[in-house]
């Protein structure tokens, strides 16, 4: 039967709770579902020792009941075996609008009042504790990052699987217990996180249990999951590599049971598998437990409210009784659903849980919501670094020879990894590679627990044990690092530059959730979160045009400055010292773009250090304004852009003489706002020195142009910064031709000066000619050889 | 065994093909994968009339060759049966990088010269054919716009399975072959769009046929499904809800035997389930069929080059012989590896496939690569359209009453679905109730295939045939639509501001699809992609911070400004106004902003119309700088963002005697931007006409401010504009607290027009501090209260 009604239907037999056991278990979650309640509904009279009047409710009730029982109900359980086993266990709440659940459940286990002093334990505390749940100056719905033991908010659904991996990882005691709505694994990102078995060692990582929450409706909707048939739903998880157990019904002295019995159950043959390849020393993917728990959405709740369905219905997803306010009845319905849990049984006279359900929580950092792995920082140890400087690649002459880019910070991680083989791990989807990081080979390998094939010798970087996580899903790597990160590791992640895009919702979230740590004492600081950009838009082109989207940095820049970075280095030193900074730092998101092809190099070592200190600088080797004003100031911004602007450089000095132009270079794009709204901002007397107040700048940037303006806006002399960017112009070309099309190429730019000095307005068409139809020709010289030509190719800086 | 190689192992066994069409059948093949390699190597020499030379060769080689044996090979034995069962099929490539695949398909079927006569079916063709292959000038290397039959690029992986089940909804006699790439299946959109079988009625809706191409590799890695056990991998499709059949081997003979007798069952359990269920009038849920064929990876390629293996591993993917320039024994190997195709043999003295050939493939509209659901836009019927003037709101006065704007949105579009009811969907991620669009289940109810439960009947909505489509997954339901408009029909999604980041990257493709189909006049106007946002940041104060994110419109307005739109109605007829000009529209994407919950109403539908018909004007009754110049322009872009403004206004008017007020409310966006940017854009005497070019400009905004920056950077007087918006500062509130934290509420805005009105320079203080108090006052409330105060509530427009 697909119902979540009647007596315990399991897979495992038993009954392991003695009478006395199963009492108190009750009891708690009695006590736990009291406080749900106390939480939507109550602003006073928390204990209801005075019957319950319209003035002890909320004036606005929110918040989300129909999770809450399951949620409470699983951790509960787990409580028990984390006694039994001495496990060392977190808890993640994939619906995390089931906020009050976990709430519930730190503030029985006394961590709530340890963190937040003024919520005692007691009936003043247990009244501050409903109030201010979702309620201004307050706390939020959702297992925001004010609530202990939370790594994972799950306000966006989605990510909790990804994220649960992602803290057992190189955690081999760690389980993670982690709750999925059937609801949420409908998305994308949680239909396919469930994969993450193949790449989880059972010697050196820890285990993920996943509790399948079947409660059977979404906000509206029944979920699929809870649709199908038991065959079919058996069938995919076995398919996905697990081992389903079933847990299923309302009846609670048999759920209890069969949870304790099914939990243990689970519990050890977690152990046994991971016994028996520590014991071996041979790792192998065994079938690892998951459980499935249907029950009736807002279980407990009244099955029927003026004859239409609450319990078991999508209408016990958020407030189950919304008019309390209006109805007197449903406020009085209320109270006595309320009384049914008995609270003047578990709390005492002062509001405090008794002792008797007190002993059954955990203690000290063995409670998942006082583990420190969910408040990572407090683990984290910082990397070991190597001198970046040795990666260091050597320079003769600026921009007189050419190096990769990537490839050299791919040297520099090789390095990193080598000496971090606990707590660092590279992040990819299947680019790792083509990224050209393939220096991460040398010392590691990509871990993979799927079947083996004879050609993997072959070149196939495979290892049981690797330090290289690479799935052909954004959101999944996204996910795992997350995880990583949030429980006190470091990490690195690379990816083509358009397809982080399909990860923007899960940046945004984790900039937000960092910003709310920020704000958190508590909260210690984690490691930032690295992402590389790479496959960029304008080595793009001979993917085409679905491929050629660089406005990621646009997400980026909307979120709060305390907590986001971006760097554009231009060539392969700056890149490491922008990586060595970047990785040596916490609580940001530090977003790196670079390119993996050959380029051109232009900073010595102590240059590049020097320069990326400042984040932006004039490069006086390619200007020749010394002592005097200059008549355009050339700016560039990203390692492409970069050579067309020096590229353009040179063309204005070669066909105007006495030009004077300054070149100037922004590695870190945040250095371009006021220093008022980023801690990296300019003054504007900064910026002036730069830029001049009152010169044409022809400013070159990697992703689309206006960004550049909306930085800018501010700056006193905007109106002189012309910006050229990647204007949404692109299909099969070659990489000159990509630039013209958006008209970055050299000589648009250097038209772009040419048509903006005035002393040049009328003089200055005649190059403007020569240099349009050198630009026509090297586009011919493309559509007709599908090449650059070759002094295209091999530009060096002339001077 | 989990090899790729050997003689066909197979589910259904049977050798339907005789000896003579199995020879021919092999031939068509060994054509294809002859142009396929021809498309990534040669420029000229097409049919290796002469020795191959390296002049012949492209100097760059791009393209892929691993995905185009399986694709091939499955194409034809699909036309096999669309021959013999007179089927209306297309073929959709989920890995697009296999696009030399389709585009030998529609070469060999002529579609190819009919609509690029250049491209003729001879030797000068083929040549052009060749080189245009990701060429400079020529055509990608994805499954573009380009290709004939294509509505699926394939270029960022993960959405070809709800394409097709997009194209099949209401296309009863439909049968959309879907390709999936073994890589492709591991990202989270492509792993969860499986479930679309629970959302398709065999009745009214087509099938989908997936073949999951298990060629064993992505770029430089195994796939997961490759490398699990076959138990797993039928367990997890059976948990899908298919029935799996398996073809797996590398031996051509026996595979094409296999192919054929495989993909016959299907198609004839197709027609069994759907005649089922069209004969009884009863619409269910079959176990649909799909396909699992394991070949090696480049098949047909030399297993081994220099010792490495190529065909069956991951070196395959791309070119498969990189260094035929410097490597002249690849030269050579490369030569008569093409030439083992036969090509001498296939296609006669002109260049033209032999006739025994040419008769394989299907005639006219059934071959795949002409069939007009490809092409959608020539099936499209305009919708039959109610006119919205019904359903307008009444005013009375402006600012008086209040009404829902997306509920009146509802009733428009019940009325919409009431008139198509065959061409016409709704789609969202089981938020449609949530966003009040329940109007629409007056006249259909949500498509569900799964279980019933009695509970259902009780509000559910769920029905066997339904036109609105909700799953929990951003990227499915956009996946649907986008396969619905493009195979020529008509919809609508609805969604959560927040989440609507979740399928950034999808928007970005669909727009960069439509930008290049519109350079293509062979592809007729598809209907616009209508998106509406709701649950807006600024009604998010009780989700909290993870559920305020209006970033969407940045990405937007990256897009190129000849495929996006967006509109922020300021009430609920402007919002009818607008989505009536939206679902008359072609080839765009179409962004709505409008809130759900009550708002004040402002224009009667005369006003709305010839207001939002100017996209942005000055609201005389708002103001009363009539015959003067204003002190100040108070602007709003959004509908809450309104309320606010004109708050604000009538705070300056009741506190600063005489002070004179404009009132600006923009609705269309891209009004904002210069004419010569964006079709929509003003002239800059429009612009200065409406917003003056020296008084202050309060710009209040709905999303993040910086946008409107960015939009009039250009526009003379910029630096008077002073805009407020999201800030990205955020948590549990009340609507009035949120505003405040972000500054643009009333109170701000009003400091914000007194600091920046010159003679209130010093007059104006008192009245400054009068709006702190009543700021602080209304923040305390919330605190205290968790709710606005009544009279911020009761708020009305006063004069
Ligand atoms: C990605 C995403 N889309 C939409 C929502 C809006 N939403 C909030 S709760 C919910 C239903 C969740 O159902 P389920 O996962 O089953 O949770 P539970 O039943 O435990 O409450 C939805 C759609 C969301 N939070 N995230
Ligand atoms: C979402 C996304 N991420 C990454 C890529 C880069 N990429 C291009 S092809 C490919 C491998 C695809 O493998 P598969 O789907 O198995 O295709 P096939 O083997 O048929 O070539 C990857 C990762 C992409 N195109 N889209
Ligand atoms: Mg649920
Ligand atoms: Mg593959």
């Amino acid at each position: 039967s697909l119902s979540a009604y009647g007596p315990a239907r399991t897979t495992i037999q038993g009954t392991p709770l003695a009478l006395d056991e199963l009492r108190k278990t009750d009891a708690y979650w009695q006590a736990s579902l009291y406080l749900c309640l106390g939480m939507l509904y109550l602003r006073s009279n928390p204990l209801l020792r005075e019957p319950l009047r319209l003035k002890h409710i909320k004036p606005r009730l929110l918040g989300h009941w129909g999770s809450d029982a399951g949620q409470c109900f699983t951790y509960i359980h787990f409580n028990r075996l984390i006694n039994k086993y001495d496990l060392n266990a977190i808890y993640i709440s994939g619906p995390g609008h089931g906020a009050p659940a976990v709430l519930s459940q730190a503030y029985l286990e006394g961590t709530y009042s340890e963190i937040y002093p003024d919520i005692r334990e007691d009936l003043v505390g247990m009244q501050r504790f409903f109030k201010q749940f979702s309620f201004p100056g307050g706390i939020g719905s959702h297992a925001t990052p004010e609530t202990p033991g939370s790594i994972h908010e799950g306000g966006e659904l989605g990510y909790s699987v990804s994220h649960a991996f992602g803290t057992v990882y190189d955690n081999p005691d760690l389980i993670a217990l982690v709750m999925v709505g059937d609801g949420e694994a409908e998305t994308g990102p949680l239909a396919t996180s469930w994969h993450g078995n193949k790449f989880l060692n059972p010697i050196t990582d820890g285990a993920v249990l996943p509790v399948l929450h079947l409660n059977g409706y979404k906000i509206n909707n029944p979920t699929i999951l809870a649709r199908i048939s038991h065959a079919e739903l058996e069938a995919l998880f076995v398919g996905y590599g697990y081992t389903p157990y079933f847990v299923e019904g309302s009846d609670p002295e048999s759920m209890h049971q069969a949870m304790a019995a099914t939990m243990e159950h689970c519990v050890l043959e977690i152990r046994k598998f991971q016994e028996k390849a520590r014991q071996t020393g041979a790792a192998y993917r065994p079938r690892w437990p998951m459980i499935i728990l249907r029950s009736p959405k807002g279980w407990t709740a009244p099955r029927k409210v003026d004859g239409h369905y609450l319990e078991g219905f999508w209408r016990a997803h958020q407030i189950p009784l919304p008019d309390v306010a209006a109805n007197p009845a449903h406020l009085t319905l209320l109270e006595s659903w309320m009384r049914s849990y008995q609270p003047e049984k578990h709390f005492d006279a002062q509001g405090r849980l008794i002792p008797e359900l007190q002993a059954l929580a955990p203690k000290g950092r063995r409670r998942m919501s006082a583990n420190p792995v969910a408040n990572g920082g407090l683990l984290r140890r910082p990397l070991d670094m190597p001198d970046f400087r040795t990666f260091s690649v050597e320079i003769e002459k600026a921009g007189g020879t050419q190096a990769g880019n990537v490839p050299t910070l791919g040297n520099f991680l090789r390095e990193v990894m080598r000496l971090n083989m606990q707590n660092f791990r590279v992040f990819g989807p299947d680019e790792t590679q083509s990224n050209k990081l393939t220096a991460l080979y040398e010392v590691t390998q990509k871990v993979w627990l799927g079947e083996y094939f004879p050609e993997d010798a072959d070149g196939g970087e495979l290892a049981l044990q690797g330090r290289v996580m690479e799935m052909l899903s954004e959101h999944t790597i996204e996910g795992w690092l997350e995880g990583y990160l949030l429980s006190g590791r470091h990490g690195f992640i690379n990816s083509y530059e358009p397809f982080v895009h399909i990860i923007d919702s899960m940046f945004n979230q984790h900039a937000k959730w960092l910003e709310k740590c920020n704000a958190l004492p508590w909260r210690a600081d984690v490691a930032s979160l690295n992402l590389l950009m790479t496959g960029l838009v304008w080595r793009q082109d001979h993917n085409g045009f679905t491929h050629q989207d660089p406005g990621f940095l646009d997400v980026v820049a909307n979120k709060s400055p305390s907590v986001v970075r971006i760097y554009l280095p231009p060539d392969a030193n700056c890149l490491l010292s922008v990586a060595d900074h970047c990785l040596k730092s916490v609580n940001y998101v530090n977003v790196i773009v670079a390119d993996k092809q050959k380029n051109l190099q232009y900073l010595d070592m102590e240059a590049a250090v020097a320069h990326c200190t400042r984040g932006a600088g004039i490069w006086s080797w390619a200007s020749n304004d010394q002592g005097v004003e200059p008549d355009v100031v050339m700016v560039s911004c990203g390692d492409v852009p970069t050579l067309e602007s020096l590229a353009a450089t040179t063309l204005l000095r070669q066909h105007v003489p006495d030009i004077k132009v300054r070149f100037v270079n922004v590695v870190d794009l945040f250095k371009l706002v006021p220093h008022t709204e980023h801690a990296h901002g300019m003054t504007d007397r900064e910026f002036a020195a730069l830029f001049t107040s009152s010169k044409p700048v022809i400013f070159n940037f990697h992703s689309y142009p206006w960004l550049i303006h909306r930085l800018t806006y501010r700056r006193p002399g905007q109106h002189h910064i012309h910006v050229r960017g990647y204007k949404e112009k692109g299909n099969i070309s070659t990489p000159l031709e990509l630039a013209i099309l958006n008209q970055t190429d050299r000589f648009s730019l250097a038209i772009d000066a040419i048509d903006r000095i005035p002393r040049l307005c009328d003089m200055g068409s005649g190059v403007r000619e020569t240099l349009l139809d050198q630009q026509f020709a090297c586009k011919n010289h493309a559509y007709e050889f599908g090449v650059d030509r070759q002094d295209i190719q091999d530009w060096k800086w002339p001077f």
